[in-house]
């Protein structure tokens, strides 16, 4: 069995509990954060944060549920020292110096890190990677949604007046159609995503302002088409909470006169369920690259597919190839 | 450069040649062919069969283009003792057996043989295994077409009085959606494919009894919905002589109460160029995993993605991770 530990208890890591709890060679040793352990309701054992170290003899490996922006770039290295690790860093344009920092503490421990697992960046980028290297002359484009960003409901909150508020990034039927039969050609931000809005407010009186700094929000919402619905509070609650995500890869290319379309899609009802189930899969490999002495931080990219499998490479052969 | 042989020069081979000629870090030495080397057009410099053997030194990755029935049973093992070498054998229930066969071989000699590559099994096969290490409660299928079954059509043609025939599989789209949504429960053969023939005859006063001999043929089509529809010699070369084909590989997946989608599909306008792209792709990963000191029988899901990329690991962070 291998020993989980999960290092925080957001909606991400109470997906890692669930999906380490129907691992079949998985046990959960334990879970910390940062609040009050007796404060949290799980059936798992919770213990403080400053613990997390003392228990490094008991798990083989950490699975890293913070976010990037503040969490996981000094967590990621700190835990690295002592553990097994998978973190799900996700700030694209700062992935290759987390790799570096990583992997700087867990090679002299001979540990394995993991990093920016997940779907993207993770099993996108795997997708992005094995299609450009079988179609070299070719184009990709990435889609995401329909999906809940939280990056952008958040952004709508700050606005005075607004309650609440859900942003979908949704990706545009049309362009997607365009991209599979290679007729695209460069499409503009406002082409390929819409962003529709739902928002509670404090007053009617507002709704007018709070629509118009929504729509010309630069960079979150100028460069798209935005929809902006005015629910209450009580239908933002009942309709909008689930956290459904997903999103498309393709890449059309070209060898001699024929084309192709390769095409990757996931449709996700919650985003922090699936993530997790990823991280855990992640989790597995990071265990046996350790047991076969490959130590220091490693991208999804170098993890051949077989060690994600609860199944011998002899089963795989057989029931999978 | 990475020193690329081919041996068989049918449509595979051909495809393979491409291939190799669009890779910027690839240069192809020679192809090897059963026939007279001067009967064959092509711009590459051609050998004898015969000669294979003596070119070892010359040649860094064997890509192999004969067919799993009758030549890469020997082929594999016989040249696995002096190349590197890819195949794309594709009998499921012979894998197992292949795989050691070739080992044996490649492994004394310090060789690195990868087996079964191509995009079913291959590609599809890849997917199969991530989707069901990340959701390990679901289902998955796999749907092939619209594309021509060459057995299909051989099978058809060996019936007395038919000249000429493409078959084609069709997936029955109706299925498709069930799938995705998680809706199926188990389907028959005949609710996933569709079988549509099309048919040359020497004779219109044969139709009746060819037609039946084809949707009435125990495995081959009887287990089917098929549909034959008999045209000219003409019709077909103008219309069928293109070997499209595609697929998909889905698996949904339970996390709690959240149901996930995960989706591959291919669609190929030239199976051979495209199988022969990937081929090309796990030559570049032959030639690395040897260079790391990997030797033997490797099948696609033992090799990282990166392996297939002419971008180093640093790269493919920055750019595609």
């Amino acid at each position: 069995m291998i020993k989980i530990g999960i290092c925080g208890y957001g909606n991400l890591g109470k997906g890692v509990e669930l999906a380490v709890n129907v691992a079949a060679d998985m046990e959960l040793v334990g879970i910390f954060t940062r609040r009050e352990p007796s404060s949290i309701v799980s059936e798992s054992k919770v213990y403080k944060m400053d613990e997390i170290h003392s228990m490094k003899n008991d798990i083989d490996v950490m699975v890293l549920c913070g976010g990037s922006a503040t969490d996981l770039g000094t967590q990621s290295p700190d835990l690295a020292k002592d553990f097994n690790i998978v973190d799900s860093f996700d700030n694209h344009n700062l992935i290759s110096g987390h790799f570096e920092k990583v992997d700087k503490e867990a090679k002299p421990s001979n540990k394995t890190a993991v990093i920016s697992s997940g779907w993207d960046p993770g099993l996108f980028s795997i997708q992005r990677v094995y299609s450009e290297a079988i179609l070299p002359k070719g184009n990709t484009s990435t889609f995401w949604g329909v999906g809940v960003s939280q990056g952008h409901s958040d952004a709508i909150r700050r606005i005075e007046g607004v309650v609440d508020a859900v942003q979908y990034t949704v990706p545009i039927e049309a362009a997607v159609e365009k991209v599979r039969n290679a007729t695209a050609g460069d499409l503009t931000q406002r082409e390929k995503h819409a962003r529709l809005c739902y928002v509670v407010v404090n007053s009617d009186d507002d709704k007018e302002r709070i629509e118009n700094e929504i729509v010309t929000m630069p960079n979150y919402f100028e460069p798209y088409d935005t929809e902006v619905n005015f629910i209450s509070q009580e239908e933002l609650d009942r309709n909008h909470k689930a956290m459904p995500h997903g999103g498309f890869v393709i890449r059309t290319g070209k060898t001699a006169k024929n084309n192709h379309t390769y095409e990757f899609s996931l449709k996700l009802e919650s985003n922090a369920e699936f993530t997790a189930s990823v991280l855990v899969a992640y989790a597995r490999a990071a265990f046996r690259l350790n047991e076969l002495g490959v130590y220091g931080a490693k991208t999804v990219l170098e993890i051949p597919p077989y060690l994600l499998s609860t199944k011998t490479i002899d089963e795989l052969i057989k029931e999978d190839l």
